[in-house]
């Protein structure tokens, strides 16, 4: 018996939310059927992707914006991401460990979430995840990312705003990351921003925006020093401004739809994939054609083609 | 017509094997045509993975292993992989334009595999091309990757030796990244070995790999100063000991069957994906279906085994 985990999370019982999360992410099924149960509820919150590489002072500020919307009497939940480490649940992440003063605010939720073994499911658990905080009450659930690799773009692409944080001097390797995630922000930061260089990084942003004359919506992008709680109103401002842009334009609901439409299609790869893996016949097979592979006996394009006509019938989605 | 790629491949011909690659990517069927017709020729190249953090100098690395094994007289590929970018092919990512002197050498073949635009794609257009180059007649192939992330950790695991490169002094969060992917590294170097802390850095390292004495290889760390050339033969050596022990120990073959379990298993869910959203009647079931989750009228579990049930003898792998 979970001691009706569902009213207590409408309550918003943190331990009840937290509870129901690490039931997610282990795959219970009595934690799908609970928040199939409860998703209804949903629906309300706001949610602000935080990303950008290593160093750029994610965590920082995170916690600065968190504060503003404080400030604004807004119940905030934090999900701390980090596809690269093994913990999750109650160890912290990196800089995260600095946030005690959040710790302590009743109406801050903070959860960190790694891969924790299962590489391929924290997309999937991070979603979960904010499905729980949104019917739990928060009004504004930030994610943040620890780096700005493919999973965390895939994470970061389920927010209705993102805001990518960049830093002057990171060097050549760091700004070349920049082209491919570009289209991911709506809102820059340049963070560290009293720093050489900073204004060279705002600029260089500005020019790869000004390539993609179409956008509906044009970045902004904000000087920060989030050490020092510097830009971080106007930063606020920017958000809201996306957020404004979002309701109004009808972008919000045709973002949220089309993010609906990669989560179905991932739980439906992922579902296919434990359905092989847990069905021993199946692993059998799998098992004998990857040996083939390996003796050149076969190509694994021919084994992918023979294996799903053998084992079609035997996939089980639930 | 093609002009017989598949024997320009096994003749060394550079540029078939760059026009097969690309064909791969674009997921072109000719090209899984030709490379199942020459499968068969391939198994003979040793895939060795570099991966780490932005920064650590994995490029410079990369260049001075390259020109060593140059010196044993091996032909060598770079498959230089950026899930952030979208630049692929002729494109040079970040630090690789440095390499003008390789570029040169015709037993050096360098290719550099950006996400431009499918995003899921990149670890199996990387499995396609290490293939190619294999077949090509490669006897050494170098995934080196740009950072560390999630994708990247997917696509060094594709290799027989995985070199870890790590630095001393880079910050709070790019050190809570080591704990996750420590279980990748077959080899560990410490670049920038000159620099205060490396010491340190070779410590902690040691310290983590001693939590895990069940190990049958235990990873060597080794320091170099990658821009000095100091310290890559050393490191070289430490690549060929876990080489040697891969094949007397048996665990070259364990490993390979096991990523060709990986490889089908991913292609398996890649080729679903592809069936559902070429099917212009599924592909409306699913907007129908994600207009309803984010109204709230279903929960996103609930739709996929719904979508599932109803589209699935509509699935075609090929």
């Amino acid at each position: 018996m979970v001691n009706n985990i569902e009213n207590r999370i409408l309550e918003n019982d943190k331990r009840a939310a937290a509870r129901l999360i690490t039931m997610l992410e282990n795959k219970d099924p009595e934690g799908f059927r609970i928040l199939k149960s409860v998703y209804a509820k949903g629906g309300n919150a706001y949610v602000i992707g935080i990303t950008g590489p290593p160093g750029a002072g994610k965590s920082t500020l995170t916690d600065k914006l968190v504060k503003a919307y404080r400030k604004k009497g807004k119940r905030i939940a934090i999900v701390a991401v980090d596809p690269t480490s093994p913990f999750t649940g109650g160890a912290i992440l990196g800089d995260r460990v600095r946030m005690n003063d959040l710790n302590t605010d009743k109406d801050v939720f903070i959860r960190s979430m790694g891969a924790r073994g299962h590489l391929g499911g924290i997309s999937e658990a991070t979603s979960a995840a904010v499905k729980v905080l949104d019917i739990f009450g928060s009004d504004i659930i930030f994610i943040e990312t620890v780096g700005v690799g493919q999973s965390e773009i895939d994470i970061v692409k389920n927010c209705d705003t993102t805001i990518m944080v960049m830093v002057p001097g990171l060097g050549d390797d760091i700004q070349a990351i920049k082209a491919g995630v570009m289209e991911i922000g709506d809102v820059f930061a340049v963070n560290k921003a009293d720093r050489d260089g900073s204004a060279r990084t705002a600029r260089e942003i500005e020019m790869m925006l000004d390539f993609n004359k179409t956008l509906a919506w044009r970045p902004p992008v904000k000087m920060v020093v989030a050490t020092e709680n510097k830009g971080v109103d106007e930063l606020v401002e920017a958000i809201e401004a996306h957020r404004e842009h979002m309701l109004t334009s009808g972008a919000f609901t045709t973002r949220r739809i089309q993010n609906a439409k990669s989560e179905v299609v991932s739980l439906i790869k992922e579902r296919i994939e434990q359905s092989i893996l847990d069905n021993a016949h199946n692993e059998d097979k799998l098992s004998t054609f990857s040996k083939e592979i390996v003796s050149r006996a076969l190509d694994p394009y021919t084994v992918v083609e023979r294996l799903y006509e053998e084992i079609k019938d035997t996939i089980h989605i639930k």
